[in-house]
């Protein structure tokens, strides 16, 4: 699988960032550009966000706020009946004004017609989406679940529209949030991903760093639609929600079998995930995890790393396969069929959960250390799906993305204020059925294989190649990439 | 979906076993119906068993025992390499004689070709083993696998060929050695299930029926293929092999948890499904487990079902949508891919497997008594997996073939005599491959959804349905028709 790393604008200028066997072309954005907006969205005067859930609204209020004195109008479209139409009006989309309608008629009166209703909403309606479109008006996706649904079940884009894609790197609250911190903060923002599926008149690429840039992204990096579906799926199915959560799951019954009370138990599971190890990695990037241990501690690290490097990996790769292969669609969609008749039952009702309040509450009183084992089996399964994304040819601004940045910048801090189940039952439905359907593969993996394994010895082998990662200069060069800002969780 | 459950033979005397709502046609066998053999195999002079795994031998041996004295030769076809030729030959099938030779010879010189090699091997060579039949041969199968994959990969049956399955309910090594004790001791051996794909002459149900009573079955019910496929890949999932390794390793941990030792845990859990649930449900159905319980553990096993069986029924809902979509099947398929790379891991590494040798001596010193909490978790999920079948239409004899007979009667003696994680390890690929698959799925919904549920009231109109269900008329229809002979495992 190739991947276009590298391209060229007309509008913004470009940087390059340094990756492991090469370069790869970064936009650095900012308010400095938004008065090359006008020449980006050229032949751009109507934009339609059609849906107003987290990414819908934080897209749609970004891009008015940018394109601000200028004459592209931004205006939202909703289902008949949603309920998103009162706030919506509450922040000054209105039916008066045109810029708030029928999603239909949005659509088949925009110049860009940017998609961001729920993926099995897509799935179910985009027919008669791509029928309302103006000849000429370009396509936006902000995922590429249409791509794998389009090939799965023998659909395909209208021919004759450009179809391009900014992916925002974080959840719709925090590219709202930092969008606004960035007023006052220069640098603020969530980073993007962009890609052109379809350009049939040349103008593809910068209307999409047009739209990145004034989405707010502090950097934007180009990966293909396919890429970026493969990538994104997996990714919430392994390290970013599901191996989470197997993790998790299984350290605190192991802590707990093997003598620990139900605090500790925690503290030196779900706790250490989210809290330390999180911010070590973030802030120092993946061996400072292991070089923060003492020399007893590195030993307990390096064999849980070893016992489960491989049994993690296999799970990745199983899960890579059904997600290239369409096989992983075709269970979201049946799910979706079973859930008209059974709702999602919810999974944050085993015992350690009921914990989480308690130990919040110790959080001021110390510093919790890294636990060792913890980290050898965390940091062990997300080098297990970087190196299934490096082998499978993604460019290293998505790997990094997908397997550290998002999991220790965004959903690890946001888990560490809620906690995992409460994370795992408030993302999207597909990410929700693919973390139910392979978290208990990891549990399964690290209890079953993983765990008997941890008194053997260290694989010195597989420690050095750790060690001597290309990701870490990968993750380096995008850490100087990254917004300046934390992202706050309320 | 419709099932043809009557069926009439021009050569064998036929009974019928009541259900509910109805009858179902049975053959009795019996080596006193063998006479008739010629009679049923008319057209039939020359039977090739291509393969010699558990199966393939066995079917093979009883085929030539059956047959003796008549003038139909049974021969065994093997793959070029088969590291099974010197068994074949010490089993007196030889080349010298023409009942051993290459496995595309033996199917291009045979009238009854019997498909008895490992699913993966099926769907990579099928084609040639088609391209190799004579005119009017008919092909035999003991598994709906081939049908499922025909139809995933837009493959068909060559037509002009009879097309028939006889499908033992239990495996390889039994199927040959009960036929033996039947040699001793009237009525034993393994019943079967028939089906009839492509009938072109008329006459492929007397073939089935004849092939089913060579086998030494002591009853025979009728089914479809697509039925068989699906009710026996989703019940390998599920109650056969990986719902149990869900339920053992959920409750050993939830026992250990609440202070258990670890004998204790294991006997509360594998031992107590393996060896009292499962005896007591084969001598007396499902209801006796409940009725051998006094007062307050009959109110542990109601709560325990009705926290469990609403989890269960959604797992075992998903399964049978995505084996009868094709999607599992296309999982099964990358999954051989993969395995070529990176063999399968082994799963009896969790720690409880280390008890079982414990445990074992302890047998013959007292009775083990039924857990209620197990038994209820154990009886909800087999319920759950009866009703999906039910609503989805298979034949009574399957569902409680499919359910409860072969787990009780075959499958869970087995592991009484080995251990779950052994049986688990040592099956076909793709019943490994599923049990690794929904295994985990299972433990999860267990100890996220029901264990955490235990403690609410139990569901009295969920218990209603239990007692008065018509899968117990059904399960003592079929009792009644069980061979004589317990399975005996050395």
């Amino acid at each position: 699988m190739t991947s276009t790393t590298t391209y060229t604008s007309r509008v913004f200028p470009l940087d390059t960032m340094d990756v492991p066997g090469g370069t790869e072309t970064v936009l650095r954005g900012g308010r400095h550009l938004f008065p090359l907006l006008p020449q980006a969205f050229a032949g751009v005067r109507r934009i339609g966000v059609i849906g107003w859930g987290p990414q819908g609204r934080a897209q749609a209020l970004n891009l008015r706020d940018s394109l601000a004195g200028t004459d592209i109008r931004v205006a939202v479209g909703l289902r008949p009946g949603s309920g998103s139409r009162v706030d919506a009006r509450a922040h000054g989309f209105t039916e008066d004004d045109g810029t708030l309608g029928d999603w239909l008629a949005v659509a088949g009166a925009s110049d860009l017609v940017i998609l961001l209703i729920a993926d099995h909403a897509l799935a179910a309606h985009h027919e008669k989406i791509f029928a309302a479109l103006e000849p000429g008006a370009v396509i936006g996706l902000s995922h590429g679940f249409l791509l794998g649904h389009l090939r799965e079940t023998g659909g395909e884009f209208p021919p004759g529209h450009g179809v391009i894609a900014v992916c925002p790197k974080g959840m719709g609250d925090s590219v709202r949030r930092l969008y606004e911190q960035g007023a006052h903060i220069n640098g603020a923002g969530i980073n993007s991903s962009f890609a052109v599926h379809a350009d049939p008149d040349g103008r593809a690429v910068d209307l999409a760093l047009g739209w990145s840039v004034a989405l707010g992204s502090p950097y934007t990096f180009r990966t293909t639609l396919d890429s970026e579906y493969r990538s994104d799926i997996v990714g919430e199915r392994a390290i970013l929600l599901g191996a989470v959560h197997g993790i998790v799951e299984s350290l605190y019954t192991r802590f707990r079998l093997a003598g620990d009370d139900e605090v500790t138990a925690y503290e030196r599971s779900c706790e250490n995930v989210t809290g330390p190890i999180a911010r070590t990695i973030s802030r120092a990037g993946l061996r400072a995890v292991r070089e923060g241990l003492d020399q007893e501690d590195r030993d307990v690290f390096d064999r849980a790393y070893t016992a489960t490097y491989a049994p993690a990996r296999e799970i990745v790769a199983e899960i890579y396969d059904e997600v290239a292969d369409g096989t992983e669609l075709r269970s979201v969609i049946l799910a979706e069929r079973r859930l008209g008749a059974r709702p999602m039952s919810r999974i944050g009702g085993s015992p350690m959960w009921s914990l989480s309040d308690r130990v919040r509450a110790r959080r001021d009183t110390r510093d919790l250390p890294v636990d060792a084992f913890t980290a050898g089996v965390f940091v062990a399964t997300m080098t297990a799906q970087i190196d299934e994304f490096t082998e499978r040819g993604h460019p290293w601004s998505e790997i990094v993305n997908e397997s550290v940045i998002e999991a220790v910048d965004s959903l690890l801090p946001y888990m560490h204020a809620r906690d995992v189940a409460c994370m795992v039952d408030n993302c999207s439905r597909t990410a929700r059925l693919g973390a139910r359907r392979w978290g208990p593969r990891f549990h399964a993996a690290y209890e079953q294989i993983a765990y008997p394994a941890v008194d053997h010895p260290a694989d010195a082998t597989l420690l050095a190649a750790f060690a001597a990662h290309p990701v870490h200069e990968a993750l380096a060069a995008a850490a100087k990439l990254r917004p300046s800002v934390d992202i706050s969780v309320t």
